[in-house]
């Protein structure tokens, strides 16, 4: 067993640690790409940065590497490191190397594609979501191997990188279901999370699902002068507003209909760990965009109301004149774009054609109603926390982070479901990033030593995992 | 006595004939003038449209010509030609020469200041709002002096047009202060009101009253992710929504505080002619933006709503992200521009203190909430149908257009409270255009022989004052 003879108990932080400073020049080469999916421009972009992927892979000697360049989607990076024993458990570790644009850019310290470290910062678009990850999963994997001193890992290890989360991974399903051989296992470790807290590590163990639409009323074909008309005919932007405020109830719950039929509320051993958790509501509420005061559905805390509850939020509203001073109109048609979150087992088909009832039950006579679909929405997705992948999961970060772990969640989105429903497996999450790392804003950071520890835990599960699995 | 001799008993239209060609030819060289007063560009052509006006008047033999272009208003254009008796009343007539944007100006089907007569119809910017009415008047000044054949007329006749009203005439009251010796008088004309339509020629007795602001919602200072925090604090989109939504009670009643308790009704003559209007839906929709149906406070017709109701509308809301797609968010901020239709005897400053009281028990904890006075807003007003002169002004119209004429008015606002507070007099309107003559859109239009009635009209009207004012 190689690793630190000074750690004998801890051969995995030994062989971090000695991995250490290849591990950050390599991100900062991999951060330098400007792979923003969303953009056209950058296409060619994230074509470099899954070759540079690739390349990297095959120089710390993963046996297979391929780009998955064809078809419509944006290149995917898959490797594959078999274990030793053939009989030997599989892994997928998910992630992805695209990235959010970076508008505003001038709010950047440093520009976002010159990854600058400060102290134990690494600032650059990427850092943390999700090339920082993902690098972390490719330094996990070296430190196993180093730790064990061996030519292969403990389990199998494959590998899958898209390049259209920032999308909406809108060709993972295709992409998942044309590559269904390359990607069997009997576990997904999705990496694009993070821990509660730098002080407060934890373990995630699920996301809320999304489902988009936007809902315009028309009233007639032109905008017409309120003194003309007002009072006479039905003013769209007031209809969006009552349809807006119809959407919730008194005591804050949303009032599509069964919109709470199939939600199943988190393990008591989980809430437990929720109350536990330390949480200042001021710093809470500055990290939240700065609102002033707490909100929500009446009888949760504020990390049940954002973690496993379910919630209709207005992302933008627009009708009529909103330029200076005033223009004495009745628009002619009002919009709202809403997303609601989804908790387990609510599926975004339903609450789709809840909204869809909902919407024609409040258009008011004379106007015409639509609701356009934006996108399919994502499922929402809980690991079971008594599966014994997450028992060692949970031992492995415990070791690593040297203390207790809790459970937590994320308030957001990902494809951890669709994984899980196409690859018929668990999916749990290893994630070393913050909360605070202001991913898809300016000056998006990832603090170094955790994306070491993460790689630790990561090398410590690839050990645990055959014994835990068998 | 002049006029044709063969219509002794019109000699008023008999004069007005006689003058129509060149009535439309001075019309056209002054509509070609694009005074646009909100707009700086448009400064010089303002000027030149005072100018004209002033040159027009004195060709026209009026004895005092002033044009007041001092101080911050834009040029006014005041006449005064004084009666024969020096005991005759003396009446003011109010109108505007400044114009509406042209915006958007591909949708004319004729460059909207190369006027452009078809058939019957002059169109241009301002034809009908407000050039074509003054013309007007200038036309039934000198029917008026032809057919009584004297060099001055039965009633001193003063000539007040503004070029701000389409700017909000924000200042009209130092400028009415400035000149209240020249302005002094025993009635208004005020001349910028449409009829009810060609078929049904109306008296206009009353204009609504309009207060506009702004109100906008704050949450912290930045937008936040929806994912990260929705669910757990405040969304100004939603808030502004449900603020809008509270405006109005089921039965379509704004639930400001008193918000009715001044409110007068019309008189049961002035009801009972509006029922009688002839009145079709379908065509008032088509001409009303083309919603699919009318809408609005209970127990009202449509002309009632929209004459002699106040409201509450919605001219524009904004919130969060409006762009393509979705992009989930809690915004940062949302805001509504509101506008009310005022009625006698509702005050704006009532209002404005009513709305700031509704904004603040509806404002939710955690959000900041900003009420922002769009202006000073136009207080409502009503003609008192009892008067002298409505009963003058309704056998001058009933002769000029062959036929009994009923009481309309509009929910439109104007100056004429002002006019009424700061000199003290009476005002009535005197108006020849309609309601679908297309004024602040493209393609403005007014109906020619409906501008020489009205001129025949105003003629008869200076004709019968003296005796029914005594």
């Amino acid at each position: 067993m190689s690793g630190d003879p000074e750690n004998p108990e801890h051969p995995e932080r030994a062989a971090v640690a000695a991995l250490a400073d290849d591990f950050l020049s390599d991100l900062r080469e991999w951060l330098a790409i400007p792979s923003i999916g969303v953009d056209p421009a950058h296409r060619g972009d994230v074509r470099e940065s899954a070759q540079w992927l690739a390349d990297a892979l095959r120089r710390d000697g993963w046996p297979e590497v391929q780009v998955w360049d064809a078809g419509p989607a944006l290149p995917a990076v898959y490797a594959c490191w078999p274990a030793e024993d053939p009989e030997a458990p599989t892994v997928l570790v998910y992630g992805h190397h695209d990235v959010q644009p970076v508008d505003p850019v001038e709010r950047w310290r440093h520009p976002p594609f010159e990854p600058t470290l400060v102290g134990e910062e690494l600032f650059g678009r990427g850092a943390s979501d999700d090339k920082g990850q993902v690098a972390m999963h490719l330094l996990g994997v070296k430190a196993h191997l180093a730790a064990r001193a061996a030519a292969n890992p403990a389990v199998t290890i494959k590998l899958f990188v898209e390049g259209e989360e920032e999308s909406g991974s809108p060709h993972l399903v295709p992409l998942l279901d044309d590559h269904r051989a390359d990607l069997a296992c009997d576990l997904v470790v999705f990496t694009d999370t993070p821990l509660y807290a730098r002080d407060a590590p934890t373990i995630c163990t699920g996301q809320r699902g999304v489902y988009g639409a936007e809902v315009v009323f028309t009233g007639g074909t032109s905008d017409v002068h309120s003194g003309r008309a007002g009072g006479g005919v039905p003013n769209p932007a007031t209809a969006i507003a009552r349809l807006v405020a119809a959407l919730h109830d008194d005591r804050g719950r949303v009032r599509l209909r069964d919109f709470y039929t199939d939600v199943v509320e988190p393990s008591a051993a989980e809430r437990a760990d929720y109350a536990a958790l330390p949480f200042d509501e001021d710093v809470w509420l500055a990290n939240s965009g700065g609102a002033q005061a707490v909100s929500g559905e009446e009888g949760w805390s504020t990390l049940a109301r954002v973690w496993v509850r379910p919630t209709a939020e207005v992302n933008g509203i627009h009708g009529g004149y909103t330029g200076p001073g005033l223009k004495t109109i009745v628009p002619a048609d009002a919009s709202v774009k809403l997303s609601f979150r989804l908790v387990p087992n609510q599926r975004p088909e339903q609450v789709a054609e809840a909204l869809r009832e909902f919407v024609a039950a409040h258009t008011p006579p004379g106007l015409h109603a639509e609701v356009i679909p934006l996108g399919d929405g994502a499922p929402p997705y809980a690991a079971d926390v008594a599966h014994p992948a997450v028992g060692a999961l949970k031992d492995a970060v415990e070791a690593a982070f040297d203390q207790p772990v809790r459970f937590s969640r994320t308030g957001g989105s990902g494809p951890a479901a669709i994984l899980h429903d196409r690859l018929g497996v668990p999916v749990v999450y290893l994630g070393a990033t913050l909360p605070d790392d202001h991913i898809h804003a300016p000056n998006e950071r990832v603090v170094v030593p955790l994306l070491l520890r993460g790689a630790e835990a990561a090398a410590r599960l690839w050990r645990l995992l055959p014994e835990r699995l068998s």
